[in-house]
């Protein structure tokens, strides 16, 4: 037990770094890998190891985020690190002050998709970029970002959440050793079925695209997603469900005066090679009435579940509704959805 | 990701509970179950969770001890715990004093395979039974454990390391809340790969077995370990396995004035329903030479690979072998190691 230490199977190692370098999504030449029991894992490990030696770390995210990066550094507090609350509250408050920080950035970002930068910068300000959601499906892929420490997900690429596999993407060796005595002290390593599953799903999705990364044109976007997954064409497969189910979200959110969800601009997509989105994984709706104050609750009325906004930090006028369910899941949202905003409108037309 | 829970599969929790009640090591009745990534994992999960709300505990354990009790608790150490060395030491400087304490003890122990008892006690005295070897191949099973918080691992009890399945039995529904918070809020849950294969190992020893259970005579312990493995009695398999090591390792090392191994006594297990061992995991090997006082370094000279007794908080004339290797390896370790001998022998009679 105590004689074997952290390891990544090279196998899996070889075809995460092809993945990346297929879709453009992050920069991986020259840098470490680390593995994690899901990035939920890697979040914590990642402060921890950045927050060491140095004075107390104040860990900020700007609202509204996902709660884990809160909860997390709550639960597992040391000497070294605290939580501090809102990235630009945080700004405004501690403005000229050299502060040591650790900020959290979700690009997309979780709840409501938003392409997202560091908001606090300076000589002691650390950024753990978490790219759970940059990948095709979710987001146009413009650049192939090149930060010190990214954090990954096989949850959110393939949809396996059950497997429990993070991987983290970083530049300093100092910082990558820390990382690795984190995790060998906490769980030596991560499961080898897990990383045999992992490789032979990423194996998949490589091959599907191994033809398709020279070639001077994509397969284009506008084909039934049955043909893309006959053809193990993932992205292609993701991009066509989630961009139909914003459309019809969208759809009849767009009829509705009483509720309104998130604006989200289309973008070049360097991967797909053309312009894309919006496609995000949730959808973050508001309530515009005023006595709508609880908007998760006006929807739960509704027989609808979604995440409420203080979860997120954020005000209870917001609600997140996750469209990366199941199909019938998804179309019972709609009908329960579409229901509400006809009962909406019928009101007006008696009115 | 979010919404998901730490959770056990029902199929594994029911088959570890019956492997305890099959084997008789520890009670699981109205008791909570909560998996970990390897016992490992729990460990730490077990000191923040007992050391949470409360004055500052002093973690400690006896010496010699599994390295990674020190090594977790000075790596995550919070202002609800700190590492305060060998539960023995500690003992006499805080008599009378009513400390706040957590003190691992791990019964049958790594390195020297002895039955142990919590050294400390009083009102504000926590203690984490670190189990992983309480199973009829390392020791006898002389009574059903029934403490607070027993911990358990895959690892030790089919080898499956790289699976990393933990799990700890809890009585106090708080302190399973806590634990499943701590785990939720880390990992999410364990790798359900992990859990199927795990699942399906159980099942496999639990069916092999569920006949001897309530027969008045189990199969003896005198039989070749290809039968054992035939039959799925992994127990017996491991038990006559492990049992001739330990023999060929004294044998050799009854022949020497240079080196000595801790002493280990036979005893009744109910499991097997007759007398038993020695048949550790490990052996805990000293050299009693003046010179000698590296005792790792004495091994490594002669190419035997070993594990330094400073690592385990003791003298440096102990060191660890393990007996846990595959047979080429074991095989080549009793080479090396006759020879060893031999050479002082014949050193003695050329005198």
């Amino acid at each position: 037990m105590e004689d074997s230490s952290v390891s990544i199977s090279p196998a899996l190692e070889r075809e995460i770094r092809i993945l990346h370098n297929l879709v453009g999504n992050a920069v991986v030449d020259n840098k470490y890998i680390v593995l994690g029991v899901g990035s939920m894992q890697l979040l914590k490990a990642a402060v921890a190891s950045l927050a060491c030696d140095r004075r107390t770390a104040d860990v900020v995210a700007a609202v509204p985020y996902f709660p884990a990066y809160r909860e997390q550094s709550l639960l597992f507090e040391t000497a070294h690190f605290t939580w501090a609350g809102d990235a630009n509250v945080y700004a405004q408050e501690h403005l000229g002050m050299n502060s040591s920080t650790i900020e959290f950035v979700n690009s997309p970002n979780n709840p409501d998709g938003m392409v997202r930068h560091a908001v606090l910068n300076g000589c002691d300000a650390f950024t753990i970029y978490d790219y759970a959601y940059y990948w095709p499906h979710f987001t146009a892929i413009t650049e192939a970002a090149d930060q010190d420490v990214m954090l990954f997900t096989l949850s959110k690429l393939t949809g396996h959440a059950g497997s429990r596999l993070g991987w983290a993407i970083v530049k300093n060796y100092t910082l990558y050793e820390r990382l690795l005595t984190y995790l060998q002290l906490s769980i030596i390593t991560v499961s080898h079925e897990t990383q045999l599953r992992a490789t032979q799903l990423l194996r998949v999705i490589n091959g599907a695209y191994s033809g398709q990364l020279h070639a001077e044109q994509m397969i284009p976007l506008g084909l039934p997603p049955a043909y893309y997954a006959s053809k193990g064409l993932s992205f292609h497969y993701g991009y066509v469900v989630l961009r139909d189910r914003w459309m019809k979200l969208n759809q009849i959110l767009n009829q509705s005066k009483r509720f309104g969800v998130q604006h989200l601009e289309p973008a070049y997509c360097k991967f797909f090679k053309e312009v894309t989105g919006p496609s995000p994984a949730y959808a973050w709706v508001y309530c515009k009435q005023e006595n709508d104050e609880d908007c998760q609750a006006v929807l739960q009325q509704a027989g609808i579940i979604s995440r409420g906004g203080k979860k997120f930090d954020s005000s209870t006028r917001f609600t997140r509704l996750s469209l990366l369910k199941r199909v019938s899941t998804f179309e019972n949202l709609i009908n329960h959805l579409s229901f509400l905003v006809s009962e909406e409108i019928n009101f007006i037309l008696l009115k």
